[in-house]
């Protein structure tokens, strides 16, 4: 396998944007991805294009991506639509990643968009149904919230996890969304003001979850030569794992910590020297448990670590620099590849007034995807080496 | 790149299966495959599996492989949910064969599956006209009965082929259809039926359409050893090419010769080569400008192939001894991987009755998906060889 190295990346800000079309929200940021790698666009010879909702959003089904890169002029290539629930747009990056690597490709384009405003949140909310079995989960009406409440509350029992632990977490990421122009919600909250918002599934607050958005993240991989010629820091992929559930656990641990497990070696690194993260906090508090699962810290010592500003952006091991799902939103599609630009902004000292210090040179990013039988259904970890 | 094999092929009768869900058309084939194929299912390495309509039609969105293949026990492993309108099927073993022939995989399992019946005409028709651009023809009303009728009138004008050759392909197709148990219309049909039956879009009649449909289709692909191992003819994958519209034609020649072309080089042949072939007649008269698509005859020359049997299964080029699209059905993600599983059984004496004779050597399957500003959006072409 050769190395495969991240050339332009870009997303749209995160929000509500009922009068963009799909075509629209992915227009700008693969123009832009494409104009900061510096490459012709003749030259792409594949584009993976994640997408999660839109079949039963915008009605457009099975050609996604031919029509969402119709507009930005990307044909006559293979296009390759994937989904996987809320990890699609970290599919989209493996396949890219992959087929660069396997030297099938030399440069390949993947893409995430998502529009899951429409007027009609009751729609939205049964299109997030899917992302489980609809044999199991989904035709018990239990959501995502119910899901993680259930995760969360199995995990403060066991640890002595605190409520205002929990709310620790959705400050420092609202923080982050604060400093962050492309995250849907910019406003901080304090421990108070999460612990007191509306109970959605107890103990998720509403200031505890991600909210409904639209948006598009794009990013364009090549080879090390590619990379040289951008004239920005290089940035190697270092590994790129991507695996679906197995046997049914009430705590994704499981998962997460085989993905991250196999991504550390084949990155050849240890947990140890991760400087940078983004992780799937679809509810904030989930964020303690990934700590542990991706082995930045020992069992049950996740509220510790957020006690400790641990994670803050001024800390020591960032986590969720951009606001995370929490604030910055989470327009399924896009996530994944939205939580790997953050992780290269802040590899390549582009980070703005969230940026880390000193500069990392190795980041991780974590997207999971769904529920099937109690389990996350897919988790995808990247590690991008500077 | 290594050399690839196809290992087991199963599929499921096509038909209308309003008791059966996605993971009941799935379970039988795939583990038909798996046993077929000799291996332990454990060694899998990944899987790809494609879908065009259940988020539209089940409710079944964004894990759909992940839904379809826990029934069946295959779990843990990378699932990659792929679409592709009606070359989904196609697109999941293109991803599969790049898998196994880069070496990131040595056992790499293709799934097609779908559901169009459920009881509600209006429902499936509706998520059929999701496999065009929603801006362009869909929102038009413009289905694929339409843009077929457009096609054949304009290459019936300009070569002057007439009413009764068109019907002749649909003759054909449902004479296929009838030798063989897995194909959905099992009557013959004669030039006359065909041309009297109910007027669909001139002139296209009822008889030349394809039916709705539901079932799977399943091929492992694997590396020499294992096909040597199996005990049957090792089917080599000789060329594996897909790609998506370029610029609007209203006839779809461009993108077929073009994928046909690059398919016949990759594999160092010619079409002058090909003993059998499978290809998209989602409207049988389109088979005639097919053939000279793929090469098969010059220029305006598809009318005298069909006058002259050259394309019935005993003639001498025969075209979807299946009953192809028109007879043998189209459950759309399924389709790809059936049209394989064709040509796999004519290349290993397990055709049954309408076993071509002398066992062919080199086979081909030409697979289209959805419509985009006038032109097929999709096309994936494969080469076996025996």
């Amino acid at each position: 396998m050769r190395e495969v190295y991240v050339l332009g990346v870009s997303m749209t800000p995160f929000g509500k944007f009922l009068n963009k079309s799909l075509q629209d929200l992915a227009y700008e940021p693969t123009w832009n991805a494409i104009r900061e790698s510096n490459i012709d666009p003749h030259d792409i010879d594949i584009a993976f294009v994640g997408n999660t909702y839109a079949g039963l959003i915008t009605g457009q089904e099975s050609l996604r991506g031919q029509a969402v890169l119709r507009e930005a002029g990307i044909v006559g290539i293979p296009i390759i639509n994937v989904e996987n629930a809320c990890a699609s747009g970290s599919t989209a990056f493996n396949l890219a990643f992959k087929a660069v690597a396997s030297c099938q490709a030399e440069l390949a384009l993947a893409v995430g968009v998502e529009k899951l405003f429409c007027g009609d949140t009751a729609k939205s909310l049964k299109a997030l149904s899917t992302s489980t079995d609809l044999d199991i989960e989904g035709h018990m009406g239990m959501l995502f919230a119910g899901i993680y409440s259930m995760r969360i509350r199995a995990y403060m029992e066991k640890y002595g996890i605190s409520r205002e632990q929990l709310a620790k977490v959705a400050v420092k990421n609202h923080d982050h969304g604060a400093l962050n122009p492309h995250a849907q919600y910019r406003d901080r909250v304090s421990v108070e003001e999460v612990l007191n918002s509306r109970m959605i599934a107890d103990p998720i607050t509403l200031l505890m979850t991600c909210p409904l958005g639209d948006g598009a993240a794009v990013i364009l991989v090549g080879t090390k030569e590619m990379a040289l010629r951008m004239g920005k820091r290089p940035i190697k992929i270092g590994s790129s794992v991507l695996r679906s559930f197995d046997i049914a656990r009430i705590h994704d641990q499981t998962i997460v910590e085989r993905v991250s497990g196999r991504a550390y070696q084949e990155a050849e690194i240890s947990a140890k020297d991760i400087q940078v993260a983004e992780v799937h906090d679809a509810a904030a508090p989930i964020e303690l448990y990934l700590y542990e699962a991706l082995g930045f810290c020992g069992a049950g010592e996740g509220g510790r670590m957020i006690d400790d500003r641990q994670t803050w952006f001024d800390g020591k091991l960032p986590v969720n620099t951009s606001g995370g799902l929490t604030a910055k939103g989470h327009p399924a599609g896009a996530t994944g590849l939205a939580q790997l630009t953050e992780i290269v902004w802040q590899m390549r000292s582009e980070a703005g007034d969230r940026q880390i210090k000193p500069l990392p040179n190795v980041g991780l990013a974590e997207n999971g995807g769904g529920n099937i039988a109690g389990e996350t259904a897919v988790v995808a970890v990247h590690i991008l080496k500077g």
